[in-house]
């Protein structure tokens, strides 16, 4: 969908406080040009991100998401962000949202080439309509990300635990699925275990208890994942963290990608294999995820 | 060094032709806002580039790069550049370059998210002056890439042969080395081989014998690399592309990073260990790559 809204954000410095948060955003037209050639984020895709979902102008989760936009800053070595300053962003930009789902993207960039400052945006949309796919559920492949599950803790620069703006591995892999049929994939570790998907979280279910791969491969950690574990948790799921052998993907009861537009999308088919969509469970899970959430 | 020249490209198809090509340019200020936050470059890094060295206003290795560029554009699903037009953008470009070392970057993103089609453009900028690092050399330290030698063979949506925007890891890379009191890095592979630099090719020299690593571990073809390839064989050296145990880095008898824009940089130290530099043979590498070439 094409953007709404578009606010330039004049980056503060983590502990700065400004009686005038307005006054450090701009409003710009988001079909008009806004960024220099010279951008770091669109020559290196040297930045960071976070997309956040709308239901009916709430944002949803923004604290999460702030914390981990701060998380991935400090390991890509990104002046930490005012979370103040963003938080207020997404205030102001969730205001034009309207009615219905949209989507939130904050960016934090580091700025143009020798310049002074990092450069930061925040925009809205009106998210695609998933409500088809959450409920007739997505086919995936698995593919391989390359990496070994213990890569990430050894060479920090590979950068594995940030949602940085370098996601053309990312976009490639989904085009990759589609090739092959898939609606998405989840990326495996070259020795054999599960990631997570391009853009989302992996939970797969086993009886009562619901599992996610263990962030220690150096995956994201999914803001949609956390707050569904909490969900699961008060209806007395259990949840757990696993490093999980892709083997047992065949074996689960049933699985979803989770993500903060789309979701929780369940999976008919993995690697070709039917997996079980239990329709009423997956429609509770949604109707928990577009409740206002913080 | 700040930007000085920006050509925003409107791309023809691969076999488009035009008795105007200077029509599908437009000069902008390079420090103007040129593109729009929707831009999927800057928002995934989902695109890819070139950077030629420009010599008293002679773009280097045209050819060499443009062929580079439509390969990566193979790899990564974008639509085939058309070559006669961007060989045009570089000329445009060029002629603004003057005396001195300059720096083109080619750059082919995705476009606008749901956009119609890629956004394209060309920058100038002048170079950093390099002949101290030319002369006195680099200290570079080995950094592990988190792939198998084969990674790239068996998932080519790893995008590793292509120069894609997504250089998020690279640059994490290169502060790496610097915090390791280094200037530069060399990534291995993760099963103990040397592949290439964050943004230059390795070339080890062994009696008169120069080696680069193969290819084939996805690695980028350097432009400056396969030139000075040329170079070493019309002076009668021999040539050979090599996988290459990462042991292999301490006998060589001597070691360069090469790039289009800093050229042959001697490599003075590797992970510590002192390498003897041929000042004289340094130097006549720069100068051969300082002349003009096509």
């Amino acid at each position: 969908m094409a953007l709404r809204t578009a606010l330039m954000i004049a980056p503060l410095g983590a502990d700065e406080t400004t009686d005038d948060l307005a006054a450090t955003f701009t409003t710009v037209d988001p079909a008009a040009p806004a960024l220099t050639v010279g951008e770091l984020s669109t020559q290196r895709g040297d930045g960071i991100f976070e997309s956040i979902g709308v239901v009916d102008g709430h944002p949803q989760e923004v604290e999460a998401h702030l914390e981990r936009l701060a998380h991935s800053a400090q390991l890509c070595d990104l002046p930490a962000p005012n979370l103040e300053q963003w938080r207020g962003a997404v205030l102001t930009v969730a205001a034009e949202c309207g009615p219905g789902e949209s989507v939130i993207k904050l960016i934090l960039s580091r700025g143009v080439e020798h310049g002074p400052s990092p450069t930061a945006w925040a925009t809205a949309a009106s998210a695609a309509d998933f409500s088809r796919v959450r409920t007739d559920g997505i086919r995936v492949v698995t593919l391989d990300r390359g990496y070994s599950i213990d890569a990430p803790a050894s060479a920090p620069w590979l950068l594995l635990g940030a949602k940085t703006l370098s996601y053309a591995v990312n976009m490639a892999a989904l085009r990759e699925a589609h090739r092959r049929g898939a609606d998405d994939a989840v990326f495996t570790s070259s020795d054999g275990y599960v990631l997570e998907a391009p853009t989302a979280t992996l939970i797969l279910r086993r009886g009562d208890t619901f599992v996610t791969p263990a962030p220690n491969g150096g995956i994201l950690h999914g803001t949609t994942q956390l707050s569904l574990f909490e969900h699961l948790a008060d209806r007395g799921f259990t949840t757990v963290y696993e490093t999980i052998p892709v083997a047992d993907l065949r074996t689960a009861d049933a699985a979803w990608l989770v993500s903060s537009v789309r979701l929780a999308a369940p999976i008919t088919e993995l690697d070709g294999a039917a997996l079980t969509v239990d329709a009423e469970f997956t429609a509770s899970l949604n109707d928990y995820l577009l409740s206002p959430r913080d």
